[in-house]
């Protein structure tokens, strides 16, 4: 797994954007997820790529017994310390690879936006269910599979996306082609991997989880008024959540 | 539900492309849906939207116990009762949204290509769940949402797709804003219902419905072999699988 956020400029450019209160993780991403979440009151919660710690304040906030967030990088697990502290969190800088070092059990295993950093999702899944007691669940987010499926191409003459009349066209070639995606954002080279619906759902239906809700975002009014661009959110789905039952 | 396959037009036009060995039924759908079958052996089966019979007469020549297919259409049922004919068949000349007179109950519900006539996706599985044994099976088709997402402009100079430099793109808005599409296929007219995974899934999953494999079609080479324009059906898929079990 690339570890992107602890480059300088990427890790500098990614707070900036993130510290603006009008962006698709405070008006579209969060809502959603938090609609996801049941209270956390007396359970125990790891977070996967925990960034400076957000989630995991928010599960501390609604009663969690033990909070246990990860992350690759050490900027964003040393940010977390400092802006999002608590008594019952633990913050380690550890990639998601590397979970099968962690020897507890756990109620939920929460991650927001960060599953398709991960190569092997077969292995992440078997991983997680290691960690989960029986009944458990996974709650996660990732960029919607249409929005990763776009291969860049290398004559930059061709976008991934055209307006004709008001209307956007995207270029959905190499849907069916799941693997890594090289795009540009805040800087060049930032390294994805794209994943089709039926290597996202199969995974998880073999590995025993239950897809209880699965939700694709959307822009609401209000978003929309408040950033007039996210009217294109509602084109093609930007984020893909799912909440899953260990069975 | 609008019962096109009526329109003699429409059903001249309908069984021609079917005749034809070459068609994306032959070289795509059907092999996807049988590679999700399990035995039949013994088994009762339903088949909703059966059209002219073929997979009832799979599933008695693969030792079906009984077998019921339904299909709105009169010219399919007459045409299914001639060209598959079975001592373990009976053909029913029923709407989909009228099984809930169906007064028994089955191990297999199937249904290929019909799920996207039916405009009240909830009762329709509620019906389904009613018709099943505990531990069932629905496995179904139909058309992926990417597919159904475009609503045609009024303004004919907007096209669902554009072609440039060999890369193909694709109309998406409206992905998300589910309901009636009234497109032309083979005569103008025809009606369909866009429901994104969010609508499908949770809808299968709030009926209990455990979702145990979906897939998302792409030709493979011996299909763009024989028909070189399937290669865009791997742009996006064109076809959804889903095979799902009541708990």
């Amino acid at each position: 797994m690339q570890n992107i956020y602890d480059n300088k400029e990427f890790f500098d450019d990614y707070i900036n954007m993130r510290n603006k209160e009008i962006n698709a993780n405070n008006l579209i991403e969060k809502p959603i997820f938090q609609s996801l979440l049941p209270s956390f009151k007396d359970k125990k919660i790891l977070d996967l790529g925990c960034g400076f710690g957000d989630l995991c304040k928010f599960a501390e906030n609604d009663g969690a017994r033990k909070v246990v967030g990860i992350d690759i990088s050490k900027n964003m697990i040393d940010k977390a310390k400092k802006i999002n502290y608590g008594e019952k969190i633990s913050y380690l800088n550890l990639p998601m690879e590397k979970i099968n070092e962690i020897n507890e059990k756990f109620d939920f295993v929460l991650s927001s936006l960060a599953f398709h950093y991960v190569e092997n999702f077969d292995k992440l899944i078997k991983n997680i269910k290691n960690l989960l007691v029986p009944n458990g669940y996974l709650i996660f987010s990732q960029e919607h599979p249409v929005a990763t499926a776009f291969i860049p191409p290398k004559n930059k003459k061709i976008d991934s996306k055209i307006d004709i009349e008001n209307k956007r066209y995207y270029l959905l070639s190499d849907y069916n082609n799941n693997g890594k995606r090289s795009i540009h954002w805040n800087i060049d080279g930032v390294v994805k991997y794209h994943r089709n619906f039926t290597a996202i759902i199969n995974t998880l239906s073999e590995n025993n989880f239950i897809i209880e809700k699965l939700v694709e975002s959307y822009a609401d009014e209000e978003a929309i008024k408040l950033e007039p661009k996210y009217k294109y959110q509602n084109d093609r789905p930007y984020f893909l959540f799912i909440k899953a039952k260990l069975a």
